[in-house]
């Protein structure tokens, strides 16, 4: 069964509404690498989808020339692997827009299940997640650049994700780290 | 008993000897992120340290800057968490400089546990090395950047570690997703 849970999961990386540094709403910049590592570990997991959510314009064209690049280009011709992982990228201006998107797909709408490195009363654990992915609705799983997201993202979502911890107080991994991880506890073979 | 099981653990990445994509071996380029994304998890996860290996000497002066921007310069002001990951980094020239760096430490030589996404017989089980981090004697996670490890190298490794596995066959995950799904596996709190 483990092959299928993957198949109504996907994962949104939100560039706007998160915070900055000083908890300032903004919208960050799209970078490379956050394609790139999620992308593949989002194929190695057997990932539905991997939405890039960004409304400003100048990224909206960042993306799709780096898809371009590694889909069809001259990166397709050299590393065909890229590819594969790549071409799970859809770019969406709003989050509604990816959910609307993952309804298109599935006959329902997805369930939002906002992560963050700040612990809350009563977050999702991995593991009743794990079990929500054999359900036939399926989960956007959020996850924020930056400093993460915001509180009304927070707030507005279906779920909140309970944070990763490891051995110490010291609880900042990296955005793509974090992902590899949640896909690791959540798809991974067990065994 | 799990805030402890990382003190005898060290990751070790490596830049040589590593195979390039047609399987020659080479020295690989270090990249900033290589340094942030593993350090952050390190820290996270309760690493003893982590060790970036080259003996390319324009390498090891442009990691030492990294390290000396975010630990005594304007980066350690701008992001102190950042220093706090950081401080973790050591540059060795070579593998066996960084086993004899841990041997100093522990007052043993540590097991070097090669990482590789190939499949071997006989690969030591992620829950097994689990239970060897409970041991006296200090591991050495050695993660091969560019194609990965070169045959050589797994060959004079004590263990070679089960390769991660995911949904399909697909499996290129990036050293730095490697690296932080296995600590988790590792060190992470399974509660």
């Amino acid at each position: 069964m483990t092959d299928c849970l993957g198949s109504r999961l996907y994962v949104a990386l939100i560039h706007y509404p998160v915070i900055d540094k000083n908890g300032q709403i903004i919208a960050s910049a799209v970078t490379n690498l956050d394609l790139h590592d999620i992308a593949r570990a989002c194929r190695t997991y057997g990932v539905a989808g991997y939405y890039i959510v960004t409304p400003l314009e100048d990224q909206i064209r960042l993306v799709k020339r780096i898809l371009d690049h590694w889909t069809t280009g001259a990166g397709a011709r050299y590393n065909p692997k890229r590819h594969q992982a790549l071409e799970l990228i859809r770019v969406e201006a709003t989050v509604e827009a990816a959910a609307h998107d993952i309804a298109h797909i599935h006959g329902r709408r997805p369930k939002i299940v906002a992560t963050t490195a700040r612990r809350h009363n009563g977050g999702l654990a991995h593991r009743r997640l794990r079990a929500m992915l054999a359900e036939p609705t399926p989960v956007m799983l959020a996850l924020g650049t930056a400093w993460g997201l915001c509180d009304g993202f927070m707030d507005a979502a279906d779920h909140i994700l309970e944070p990763l911890k490891g051995a110490e107080t010291y609880n900042h991994l990296s955005v793509r780290s974090a992902a590899a991880i949640l896909l690791d506890r959540l798809l991974g073979d067990r065994n």
